[in-house]
C-alpha cells in the first residue's frame, strides 16, 4: 500500500478536456485491536501506523505513557495493529463510556467529554518565542508538505522548537496527522511543554483538547479556529494562533505569554 | 446561540500588531436522543438542527424515510434533539454494532462498514449535464457561502438541479453540512436521483458512501478525493469531480455519463 496512487482522469480547463494521469492520496482502513478486543477502524494514510496507534491510544485516554504498552505489532498488509496494554479495567470502562462524535477530520469520536478539558491542567510554562520565529516555522511547514503538494488531499501537523520542525506527519485526516505527531513524540520521549504545534486544518475544540492534554503551550494553524476552541484556549492558557500564512497571523488567546 | 461570535484578537501583519475585533464561527455540542436513549453528541454549527438530526439518522441507517420518525423535538437552547422512531430493534442492533471511525470532518464515526457501500445500488440513471452547467453551479456555490466568507471556518454543501442550487447548508463539519442537506431533502421529499451534490471539502470514502446511499449520480468538490472514494465511485457509477474551481475541474469516474 503506497501513499499515493496513479489514476486516469479527464482534466477540464475551460473548453479543453484532456485524458491525463493524475496522483491521488491513498485512503486505507486500519483496525486497532487492544487486548484482543477490536477497538476501532480508522480511515487513514498508510504511513507511520505505529505512531498513529500510540497517538490514538494516548489521545483517547487508553494509555498515559509508552510504559503502559506491553507489546505492539503492526500488520501493514492487512491494515491491523495488535496492542497489549496494562490497565485492562480502564479499557473496559472506556469502551462502554459515552462517545462524542465531533466535527473533526479523522477520529471524530472522542471517548472523553468536551468538558473533561476543563479538568486539564492550565499551562504554566511561559514560553518565550518571537513572531519572526513563528513566521519562519510556518514557512518551513508549508514547504514540508510533500503529499499535499502532489495530491492536495492531506492535512499536515508538525511539532517544533523555536527554530525548527522536529516531527512532521501527514494524513488524510487532521486528527490522524495530529495523533501521529503526538504518538511519535511519546514513543521518542520528546518533552512537549516547551514546544509549538503547527497544523494545516481548522481548530475545533477536540484539536485544542488534544493539545491541552499534552500541555503544549502554543498551537498554530493555517486555518480558522472555532469559538469553543478559543474559549478553551483562554481557559487553559494556551496561545492559539490561526490564519498563519506568510507574514500574517491572528492571535486569539493568551496574548501576554508572547515576546514581541 | 448565534452562528458566529465577535471576539478580540491580535492581528499580525508583517511587523504590525493590532488589537482588533474579529468574527469566528460558533461550535456547539448537540446531543441526539432516540427513543429516550442518548445516541450521540455532535459538535456542529447551531443552525438547521432538525435537518441535521434527520440527515444523521438517515445517513447512519436509523431511519429510511421521514415516515420512520414518530416525533422530533429540538431544544436549541439546551442543544438537544429528542426523537421517537419506529423500528426499535434496528436501533438497538445499530447501537451495539461495530463503529468505524473515519477521516471525515464531522461525524467521523459511521455505524456502517465501508464495505457495505458495495451493496449500495449502482447508479443507473444517466444524467444529462454539460460542463458549462457544472461550472455555473460551482460559481454560485462559491458565492453562496456566507459563513465561510465571514469566518473562513466552515464547510458548505449544496443540492442542485442542472441550473440552480436548491438546498444550501454550512457547518463546521463537512459531514454535518452534508447531513443537513440530505436531511432537508428527506424532510421536503425532494427526489435525489436526478440531482448534483456540491461540497467544499475533501471527498473520502464515507462522503462518497453517503452520496451513494441516496443514489445521487454526481458528486462535485472544490477539493481532492481519496483513492478509496474514486474506487467506490467507479464501482457504483457515480460521476466524481474534484478541484472544481472557476473554469477547471478533474473528472475521476464514470466519464461516459457526461454530455460534453
Amino acid at each position: 500500500m503506497k501513499d499515493t496512487k496513479k489514476i486516469e482522469i479527464l482534466r477540464v480547463k475551460g473548453s479543453d478536456v484532456l485524458e491525463e494521469e493524475d496522483i491521488v492520496v491513498s485512503e486505507y482502513p486500519f483496525t486497532i485491536f487492544v487486548n484482543d478486543e477490536e477497538l476501532i477502524t480508522l480511515l487513514c494514510s498508510p504511513k507511520s501506523l505505529k505512531y498513529l496507534t500510540i497517538g490514538f491510544l494516548s489521545s483517547d485516554g487508553f494509555i498515559n505513557s509508552t510504559s503502559d504498552i506491553i507489546d505492539i505489532k503492526i500488520d501493514k498488509e492487512k491494515g491491523i495493529s495488535y496492542v497489549k496494554i496494562k490497565n485492562e479495567n480502564s479499557l473496559i470502562e472506556k469502551l462502554y463510556g459515552k462517545r462524542t462524535i465531533t466535527s473533526g477530520c479523522g477520529k471524530g469520536t472522542l471517548f472523553y467529554n468536551v468538558l473533561d478539558s476543563f479538568k486539564s491542567k492550565k499551562i504554566k510554562n511561559k514560553m518565550s518565542i518571537t513572531l519572526d520565529e513563528i513566521k519562519n516555522l510556518v514557512k518551513s511547514f508549508s514547504k514540508n508538505s510533500e503529499l499535499f503538494l502532489s495530491t492536495g488531499g492531506v492535512h499536515s501537523c508538525a511539532l517544533c522548537n523555536n527554530n525548527e520542525i522536529l516531527i512532521f506527519e501527514e494524513d488524510i485526516g487532521r486528527h490522524n496527522a495530529l495523533d501521529k505527531v503526538l504518538g511519535r513524540a511519546l514513543n521518542d520521549d520528546v518533552k512537549l511543554t516547551d514546544k509549538i504545534l503547527l497544523v494545516s486544518g481548522r481548530i475545533s475544540s477536540e484539536m485544542l483538547i488534544k493539545t491541552a492534554k499534552r500541555e503544549i503551550p502554543i498551537l498554530v494553524s493555517r486555518a480558522a479556529p472555532t469559538s469553543l476552541a478559543i474559549e478553551l484556549a483562554k481557559e487553559l492558557n494556551i496561545t492559539l494562533i490561526g490564519f498563519a500564512r506568510g507574514e500574517k497571523m491572528n492571535i486569539y488567546s493568551n496574548f501576554p505569554s508572547f515576546n514581541f
